[in-house]
């Protein structure tokens, strides 16, 4: 499958032979919009502190709502930082990786729920296709009593209850791990990133370099007080060009294959063959991929979801219902838009109506683990340490702590008074202010 | 309140001593956004069916997100549709029912749970304004016997088991409940809209006719096979300007005074004055109101929403968690995105980020009655009209309904494989298709 058809896979398409007119000027108005954009992002680019794509690029439209970037190989600035004259040698991997018939060898760095089940989809997924995967993947768990549970009983009885497939492999040597690896899926609580990156011997990262993907929800901040994404930490540490996976994806529904959809920004520079080969190691017919080149918006709600649905837990620890809770989602996309046009101005709106906006915050907001600790913080006394022991049993809350650091970055440009719901979260979640403040930060929030 | 600081209430804004320079661009980016609106509002103006905007105008943005329109008054093109003609003799309006001293009578017609919801929020404001409200509200209900026990309880027991104010007088003679009327608002079964101003006696009317505003979620038929909207009903059949009141506002919780939102889009041409006071009409500290200028828009997402509940219905029928109900959620939103740019293609895309769009699609898929009901007809072999009755208790459903006009509208067209999911929930809801069909529609909706 082309990317071009990747493409249109997540776009909205206009096409009618009947109502050509229409069509047309709808086309007229979209490419009205790309041209807009492309003007945002010269107009940005000496200010633009997000280095990931800082780099010579053109929109194309085709009469697609979404656009996609193209990157042009041959024209990386010469200006531009380390970050990318190490990407850029990633055409490297277009013409090794991927043009070779070695079979790519897949790890997943994470043995959590989600960690797990994302070793399901993609070890199903191997076997499909041989000439491109090796048939077994790899699982790494620093824990190595639930390594051996696991390759005993093929169940990760801490966080999963599902059977595994056979031919997941779990390994509890971060080396062993990774060093023989094409592919390196993050799925660890974004807290712990750094460690791990810190912790991989570079001498094992195989030659070409593999490719990573971050399924990790979380924010950083950097030694100057600025946003610093996880796909850009493990890019900037271990060297590799990374990409994101994000969408409303509660893990135990996705390993019971109930129907999910997720949103795949494939790494930087664009590779054909690399966003087939990732559309093909995480698609199948329960779990729907669409792609998006817009990795940090793609990242940024990702992480902002988890602050969103710790304000529904408010709302549901006050005992209020779906009007508020509805207010309370359409408030924290609201700000989360707000807060991706400062950080990143040159994100595109459609990014929002993908899985990982909308959808992820509708169904964390219903449906997460966030949403439950805090309504029960709301209605305790308890600590959150002491809930998230209790209620999640070893699984990490990330709501709060993205909070902080949301917090944290307003706070360094004076900016929080414009993001009255997060801003007033947090507070919550240091039992600063009382859990109804939430309905003043609602009206307060425009 | 001025209708320039009634729409920033909606708008997301954007400022900063410190950022000018990220914040003039995005500005820029708003602004050239606007400049296509505009483009692309003149471009369709020969083929664009819709004549409630069909006006001379200019869009102004002031960096904000949400632009308005700007009506010209004296700038009424000679070809305006009768419709168009009549509403420009609104002007009257605001020369007389909003200039005079004389307080306005309001009329709420439709006793339904969110008629009576409604009543409670608007009786609370007249009393504030007593300069601009008649202090006593009139609420239309056709059942004399509901009538009388409302008059004695002040509890509509059929609906809504809420105190009511005592400035809330019910009567049941049509012709009596408007003839005071300076502004009608409509809360009824879609289905009844004719029929009721069908019986309403033109002479009945005020002079100076009075507003209207629906609060009916629902879509018509012309003649040709072409969208009505309710608002476009009223108007043509009672000669009154109508605007549109819209979001997740499940009744009771409004009526418990439960923090909720909705979206106002005033009649037009518009006039600040009857914005504002619409605005001290509906709004209170728990009842927040946006206003936005894009009524067909804040209508059909109105409608539509019950169409994504069905979905959100069948989701929950066949026993498939959030990761699937959110991922049906955002493909109804696509879509209702698809059907609003082919029936209105002037729309504006952040009307679906007003409580009206993403937030009242939410409410319904997680609180509606028609996520109630349908989800009982995926698990049993009753008829709608059985489980209407028998989970309703003489509510009406409008999800079924609606869903059965889109697709003859869309079938007149021949779309409607543009539009899977709105297409497989009208087949479920018909027993065409087994409930599971909805997984493919999901796979195919793109």
């Amino acid at each position: 499958m082309s990317r071009k058809l990747l493409a249109n896979q997540q776009a909205i398409r206009f096409y009618s032979s009947t109502y050509n007119s229409i069509y047309e000027s709808i086309k007229i108005k979209l490419q009205n919009h790309l041209k807009n954009h492309e003007f945002q992002f010269k107009a940005h680019h000496h200010t633009y502190s997000d280095t990931s794509i800082r780099n010579q690029h053109k929109i194309s439209g085709d009469g697609l709502w979404s656009p996609t970037l193209h990157f042009e190989k041959n024209q990386l600035s010469p200006s531009s930082s380390s970050l990318y004259s190490s990407l850029s040698s990633t055409s490297e991997l277009d013409q090794t990786n991927c043009n070779n018939d070695k079979p790519r060898r897949v790890t997943v760095i994470g043995g959590g729920s989600w960690g797990s089940a994302i070793s399901k989809v993609i070890a199903g997924n191997v076997t499909k296709y041989p000439d491109l995967f090796d048939p077994e993947i790899v699982l790494y768990l620093r824990d190595e009593n639930l390594r051996l549970v696991i390759e005993k009983t093929r169940v990760n009885i801490r966080y999963l209850q599902i059977k595994l497939p056979t031919n997941i492999k779990p390994v509890s040597d971060l080396k062993e791990a990774i060093s023989r690896s094409d592919v390196l899926i993050f799925a660890i609580p974004h807290e712990y990133i750094k460690d791990v990156c810190f912790k991989i011997p570079k001498r094992s990262i195989l030659t070409p370099r593999p490719v990573g993907v971050s399924l990790i929800k979380g924010l950083h901040i950097d030694g100057n007080g600025n946003l610093e994404r996880t796909t850009q930490i493990i890019s900037r540490m271990l060297d590799i060009p990374v990409g994101a996976l994000s969408g409303a994806n509660v893990a135990l529904s996705v390993a019971k294959e109930e129907f999910s959809e997720a949103t795949l920004s494939p790494p930087l520079p664009s590779s054909p063959k690399v966003d087939e080969m990732l559309n093909k190691l995480f698609a199948t017919s329960y779990f729907k991929i669409s792609t998006c080149y817009d990795t940090p918006t793609v990242e940024i709600c990702g992480a902002l979801k988890n602050v969103i649905s710790c304000g529904a837990g408010i709302i549901d620890g006050i005992g209020y219902g779906v009007n508020t809770k509805a207010a309370a989602i359409r408030a924290g996309i609201r700000e989360s838009i707000r807060f991706v046009s400062i950080f990143h101005p040159e994100y595109k709106l459609s990014t929002f109506f993908e899985n990982c906006g909308i959808a992820d915050a509708i169904g964390s907001s219903f449906g997460g683990r966030n949403r439950k600790v805090i309504e029960q913080f709301v209605k305790s006394t308890k600590s959150l340490a002491v809930l998230e022991r209790e209620i999640l049993g070893g699984q990490k809350l990330q709501g709060p702590s993205t909070g902080e650091v949301v917090n944290r970055l307003l706070d360094n440009r004076n900016l929080c008074d414009q993001f009255p719901f997060f801003t007033t979260i947090h507070r919550i979640c240091n039992r600063e202010e009382e859990p109804r403040a939430i309905l003043k930060a609602l009206e307060l929030s425009c």
